[in-house]
């Protein structure tokens, strides 16, 4: 059974993005996989990267830079717990899903902060081992988000642009950076402002995608894929 | 004299993030103007966008829904008070000027919060007033941030891309929806990697440029300035 990493960044577990993260865990589970969430309001999780997450000494006491001391923390096994059993997550999973609704063009910054913590250097890249060598490579991502706005304001015209304009920093930037491929997102559009019955159909179309997953090939994640 | 509020991302007063906003707080003071600083790890600022942000009773406690609850809590002026000061900051400022390191292709989470919070509906943007005719016009913004990767890694052609693809969410997403005009960046490539001598003239580089910067005209932000 393949292992998936779930990734869920809302308050409210009644919320739409709750359900959407509870559909995907019920169609994996289903299909065998190993299905673990970091809820990570839940967790309270920390979002801020410092000194904290070093235990211990120093690297360079004088002058702290965060990406020195958390490779060098890497490297002896010097991480904060936290971070440590986010790492072991990721490292177990095949597939990472990260659920969230879009704030501000990105992901809320609950879900930045996992994302700065976490994937330190040492652990999924460091140089020349990053994009197609990165060190999580042979793992699968997929952003699954709801918009505030509707699919026509997403497009390439319109004044919020295309909506794959805002993914190149989260699919290229954060996991194939990190030697992650990645999947074509799942977007569910102003769930907000439509009638319950379209809701019902988002969850029903989610589940329906998630039964062929594995079959799906992930995108060229290049810059023709977003900006062409 | 103008306003500037500097909304500022990083650890350790030594960095070069911390010289380059001492270069922007004494230029710009010589020139009268009167500056503020948000120095949000200092501050422990809260990413975290949480019930916590609402004092009081909440519009609906069956459901929690951020986005209503902050912004009913905003015209009843019941925000908690670290999002008062911050929009009281943000009010009076002729300029945002952010200044981070590039963290994923983005801000720190710690500064994805500060926006996450700070810029509320009703506040900041409130439908239609969105993009030109946002809540916040008349105020210009600026994102000064250094990198990890040279500036030849942020070309077109390169394995980054243009370094302008990943400001589209910040510049456009956050600043233009607000109503804010957006000056051209300044970022410093890979200082962590250059001579001593080469960090101390980016450093007067940027003195150089605030000297004229209420002279500037806005970027364009359409997607022609990213994409094109």
């Amino acid at each position: 059974g393949r292992k998936v990493l779930i990734v869920y960044a809302h308050q409210e577990p009644k919320s739409f993005n709750g359900s959407l993260k509870n559909v995907a865990v019920e169609e994996l589970s289903k299909q065998g996989c190993s299905v673990t969430v970091s809820d990570l309001y839940a967790m309270q999780f920390e979002p801020r990267a410092t000194r904290n997450d070093i235990v211990g000494f120093l690297h360079n006491s004088e002058e702290f830079n965060y990406g020195v001391e958390t490779w060098e923390a890497y490297k002896r096994g010097g991480l904060s717990n936290d971070v440590v059993k986010e790492q072991k997550k990721v490292q177990e999973a095949d597939l990472l899903l990260f659920q969230f609704p879009l704030y501000w063009f990105s992901m809320p910054a609950i879900m930045k902060g996992w994302v700065d913590r976490v994937l330190v250097r040492g652990f999924a890249h460091e140089f020349p081992n990053c994009y197609d060598s990165g060190l999580l490579k042979n793992k699968l991502a997929l952003f699954s988000f709801t918009t505030g706005g509707s699919e026509e304001m997403y497009t390439k015209g319109a004044i919020n642009g295309d909506i794959r304009y805002l993914l190149w920093p989260m699919q290229h930037g954060i996991m194939h950076f990190c030697g992650v491929k990645v999947l074509a997102p799942h977007v569910c559009f102003a769930p907000e402002y439509v009638p319950e019955e379209k809701r019902k159909e988002m969850l029903i179309a989610w589940a329906q995608r998630l039964k062929t997953l594995w079959k799906e090939e992930p995108i060229n994640c290049s810059p023709e894929w977003y900006f062409k």
